[in-house]
């Protein structure tokens, strides 16, 4: 059977704009599972891996990991899936599945590196991945999972990725009622935190150099919003449990530090590109951590879909068709969007 | 009943020796302990205290806080210690006793801040705190601690400072048979780590950037000397669990937190004056922390002595007079000991 040509939106270069091509999807194997995508979420690694701002971009390149769509083939061996079924995929679409770390459902851990959907070289079956800002993608099941019924579609893509970067490590680091737990950031991935900070029982802060940003921040649930250039503000702030830095430009972190409680951690999810500079003793004070966090698991991905759908969560979106997405990405590199851009990909 | 006069060595300026004088200890309160000194151990923060290298210090000034000595008086409310009990005195002898922290028994940290053997105002009975380079102290019975039996009594001062200060995050971060623990520095705290670490039973790898310490690494107990300056042993490195770095100088710390595995914590006992850069993916990829930690508690610093004497674990030191002491500032600054001095007082 002859690999398939589906559109998508691809860019020949880090300069130039995206356009809509065809590219091709490789055949089912008994392990695949072939979707219609339906939404797409931009997330800003969309943008810095099509404009090759971390390095390592490979042209044409289809950006996308934020998928949602229904399920319009299935392999002679898939179990998980059946023809109809809406299902999402995120970031990971293949890992090596026998190391320790993949065994325990970790696959964000495998020791041989896991292949991302999209820009990513295909260790199974050659070239580079595709990412779903596209109408089809083919994926072994292990890697779809399920997007439970009653979320709103298009809102619910950006939990395969922002959702669950930021579900996370508030899992791993226990929030619950009994925590302080501070939110760096309003973008994508801060939205998504507050809610499910807040759904997790913990007091939220929100910090923001944006005055204007106040309000949004009490309206998606925040408790108490700190303008962090405000050094009074911050001063009198409640100590922190946890924090969540969702920030990826170079920033002063040791205030941030200053602010945990003893035996308190501050995660980047953000990646700022220039090293981030700490003060020994910020740490050394009160037993302190500096970690860090990158997506999830399969199974913890359809962990926070099933949290989300319970507690009613999804992403506050502007919906758009793919012709506006040269648009998007400019006005995403301005932060110019509440809160994540999903493409319409039925409108290509 | 007045002050008592007791001989100490005392600094008057950054740039002055220390030389024999005479300073005043307060009267025995009913709550307190008079001790004859008979070891304190030099610890690289007396000299930069001494030097004023962290800025804050008031002299005349007495360092000091590694104290071994004997009770030769007891105050009248006193209940734990007796004429003649081998007792010690580390870093803190008071704080608020009623927060959160001194309440559980972890005065290190205290909300009101806890007052320092040395250079620290002293809250209660006024002036600054004067440390273990004299031949009497008078201390606050709740933050004496008992010196057990078997231990080689100068040998065992430094555990006071040294000893707690690495036992408290290898236990803390749960070190034991099952964990990987790398060590960086191999000087009074470093050399202690080593012993400590493989009594709980950790594979022990120990950085250092001198070949010629490979040996002394080997017969401190470390299964592995990896030599940092070599790249490819660096290269090779089994990854580690838990990274104690004791260097306090300026360094690369982002090829330590590449070793490590995922989970893995790098906790900082040293503290560089400058700060460190961290690239947040280093941390971000395996979900690795830069965590810090500081001396530990009274009843903590009781524990380390039992383990120390359990496992009969002592420092390797260098015994010297206290009309050596300059000269010992000055072989310490170069880090030229074997792997701590420790004064015997009663040579004064």
């Amino acid at each position: 059977m002859a690999n398939k040509p589906v559109k998508a939106l691809s860019t020949i270069a880090a300069t130039e704009p995206l356009k809509v091509v065809n590219i091709e999807r490789r055949t089912l194997t008994d392990k695949d599972i072939e979707i219609e995508i339906l939404y797409c979420g931009i997330c800003h690694s969309d943008l810095h891996v099509a404009q090759n701002d971390w390095g390592g971009s490979h042209y044409p390149l289809v950006p996308g990991h934020e998928i949602v769509g229904k399920v319009i083939g299935v392999g002679n061996s898939t179990t998980k899936f059946k023809i109809n079924d809406i299902v999402g995929v995120g970031c990971i679409v293949d890992s090596c599945q026998h190391c320790t770390y993949c065994q325990q459902g970790h696959e964000q851990f495998c020791e041989e590196g896991w292949t991302v959907v999209f820009n990513s070289k295909d260790k199974k079956h050659g070239g580079f991945t595709y990412g779903g800002f596209s109408t089809n993608i083919i994926v072994n099941e292990d890697y779809v999972v399920h997007i439970p019924a009653g979320l709103n579609l298009p809102n619910a893509a950006p939990i395969l990725c922002a959702g669950i970067t930021v579900y996370s490590p508030l899992k791993h680091w226990k929030v619950d009622a009994n925590k302080t737990v501070g939110i760096i950031g309003m973008g994508g991935l801060g939205h998504m935190a507050i809610k499910i900070a807040k759904a997790m029982g913990a007091y939220v802060t929100v910090f923001t150099t944006t005055p204007t940003k106040a309000n949004d921040a009490l309206q998606l649930g925040a408790d108490k919003v700190i303008i962090s250039t405000n050094e009074q503000e911050m001063k009198h702030c409640t100590k922190q449990d946890i924090i969540l830095n969702t920030v990826s430009a170079k920033h002063n972190i040791n205030e941030y530090i200053n602010l945990l409680n003893v035996d308190g951690t501050i995660i980047m999810v953000g990646i700022p590109a220039q090293p981030l500079e700490i003060g020994a003793y910020n740490v050394i004070k009160g037993r302190k951590s500096f970690s860090g966090s990158n997506i999830g698991g399969i199974a913890e991905t359809q962990e926070v879909l099933n949290f989300c759908a319970k507690h009613n969560i999804t992403a506050d979106i502007e919906l758009i068709n793919p012709d506006y997405i040269n648009t998007a990405f400019e006005r995403l590199s301005k932060g110019d969007v509440k809160y994540r851009f999903v493409l319409d990909m039925q409108k290509i």
